[in-house]
């Protein structure tokens, strides 16, 4: 017999090594508990969790730079257009479902925004699936260009697929597959020539990016959106996904009436909205921006040099790591026996093993991994 | 100084009447609390999620009838398409973020298997606003039809508006302005005699509708799809939505390519999906289907009745109530002044304010209201 929904227990993360998502922060979770019954899209019901989704997009802008680039003020906003008078905050994000739901509307605003019938949009091959999902749901054609060999977007490739019918150039700022970053300033600089909004998805990266030397967000000019999801290395609970743009024209464009909601306009892709989700973003940015995420930034990546090397070491193929996730060959047998032992895992689409070094993955994790490849091999 | 966001709170329930969220069910929040960090989006590494979303979908087919029109077993499945094979249950819906998600989909749905370029859905001007969020983002067209006077759809109007075009019949189970709920059977007639797909929105009235006598779900024949929310009457926790399909082709119609997810494709419009929903959903329905919501729908019925006899005994105008949701004319002044005194009420697009007798709102609760309804007027 089943046990009942009372007894059953998730699985435990020691053994998931396959999932952008994590154990939220412990201040996340007694956030999203306390929210459990909030809903973020309703503000004129619900005005904490609205003021948390401001707190909760203030410091996403930050970490995107957002924040720099259009001053400290004004960043903080939510899905909610009503607010945006000449005396509120103007809106340059809110709290989405995830990553999913802010490329789709990434791709949305940038349709609306196009001065084309046929709009196109331009992404290297490594671009999330979501785009492919974006596409088929808003009726616009994906154009996906080959990479450079390396997982990262191909500039030349970029500038040879965009025509007067591009209205998105898409970057990937951490890709879901090996955890590359494609080279955001020159994708902007096509993008800006061709007179088309660049958008860059660090849904699983962003959390990383400002600690690792790289240029990816709002202080690259032509970026337009951005995709960051606090769900994920961001710690807090499932579902907080974020969507920024440096113009709230961008959000604007997304805005549907809302009769019967106190407020005017509501530019999420969902209604009501997870009040857990947001609070917990609040408090696991509170908690961890930027001393807490550097730290993480710094324990995991040296993690995934580490098993990176361990696993050369037994003589496996591994694709050097970028940011903490480490892919490597492995035959299918030991593939499908290290499931079998309960080690969640998966595979790109090239069929290496993928090994996310998420903030629940740690080295005593990671040995035992090891332990068994060398068993299984 | 603002407050941490450790020290902010939720505001209380006691005075939200706008709301068509609440409290979840005692087991629901417990079970919301253990999966937090669960999410059914990835089913090959969350096995047990994935386990408790087949469960929430057959208690949904139970409660929308869906069970009985197309046979007990089978109706369990979820957004993976991956297990559906032979062997495997037919999927016949998911736990999507909400009735937004619920609509959206519905609509995709109906628009990749209409045989159109310009597909048209048809519904009455009731219908939430998220089928005009659907038509802006899937670029089809909405043509709303008006309503018979009382807040139901008008079945000529809807026959009047069906042509060649037309790839969705749009019926409303409990619409959130009144409560009202269309002819489904008519209008599935229609429906059927047209060759398209009929639509049933019970996002808010589909934990109600079993034990007030309508004819509403899929025991009427031509019914497609139904939109039914646990997170709302159902008293499970904030994101939890439901889509539920007859045919499997509906949901298949959804359904894209994941590359590394080691399950082959996905239904759902979010990608990552709340562990907490799908998980509260399941306990909720374990806890309260079929006799916790039919003493719901008796206590909040009652409760409606009342406080529309109390609402006119003042002099009010007051909509009959249909289901537990009691819309009535109240001046402007009054209006605000009972928001000052921390009131959540909304109006309807006519201007009526709206009381929603969900499972937190209590006769104490109501009594009170009305003292300051007496005090103000």
């Amino acid at each position: 017999m089943q046990p009942s929904v009372a007894e059953r227990r998730p699985q435990s993360f020691d053994r998931v090594l396959s999932s952008m998502c994590t154990e939220p922060h412990p201040a996340a979770r007694r956030a999203a508990e306390r929210f459990l019954a909030a809903n973020p899209g309703d503000p004129a019901t619900y005005e904490t969790i609205a003021a948390l989704e401001e707190d909760t997009v203030a410091a996403l802008a930050e970490i995107t730079g957002l924040a720099d680039a259009v001053g400290g003020e004004g960043a903080g906003g939510h899905a909610d257009g009503a607010d945006r008078g000449d005396d509120g905050p103007a809106a340059h994000g809110y709290v989405t479902s995830g990553g999913t739901e802010s490329n789709i509307q990434a791709v949305r605003s940038a349709r609306e925004r196009a001065d084309t019938d046929d709009p196109v949009v331009v992404a290297p091959e490594s671009a999330h699936f979501s785009f492919h999902k974006a596409a088929s749901v808003l009726g616009v054609d994906l154009r996906t260009v080959t990479t450079d060999g390396d997982g990262r977007a191909d500039v030349d490739a970029v500038a040879a697929a965009l025509d007067d019918d591009a209205a998105l150039v898409v970057a990937v700022a951490g890709s879901t597959e090996y955890g590359r970053v494609d080279p955001v300033p020159a994708l902007a600089d096509l993008a800006v020539d061709a007179g088309v909004p660049l958008h860059v998805d660090a849904a699983w990266g962003g959390f990383h990016l400002p600690f690792s030397g790289h240029e990816w967000g709002f202080e690259v000019d032509g970026v337009d959106t951005v995709t960051i999801d606090p769900h994920k290395v961001g710690r807090a609970a499932v579902p907080a996904g974020g969507l920024l743009a440096r113009d709230p024209a961008a959000l604007d464009a997304l805005a549907v009436d809302t009769p019967y909601l106190e407020t005017a306009s509501q530019a999420s892709l969902t209604g009501t909205r997870s009040g857990a989700g947001v609070a917990s973003a609040a408090a696991a940015a509170d908690a961890l921006w930027p001393d807490g995420y550097r730290a993480e930034y710094e324990r995991a990546s040296g993690l995934a040099e580490w098993v990176a090397d361990e696993l050369r070491d037994r003589g496996l193929r591994v694709v050097d790591p970028e940011l903490p996730l480490v892919a490597f060959d492995l035959p299918s047998a030991t593939f499908e026996a290290l499931r079998e032992r309960g080690w969640r895992l998966s595979r790109t689409g090239a069929g290496e093993a993928r090994v996310v070094v998420m903030p629940h993955v740690t080295r005593a994790s990671l040995s035992s991994f090891l332990d068994d490849v060398d068993d299984l091999l």
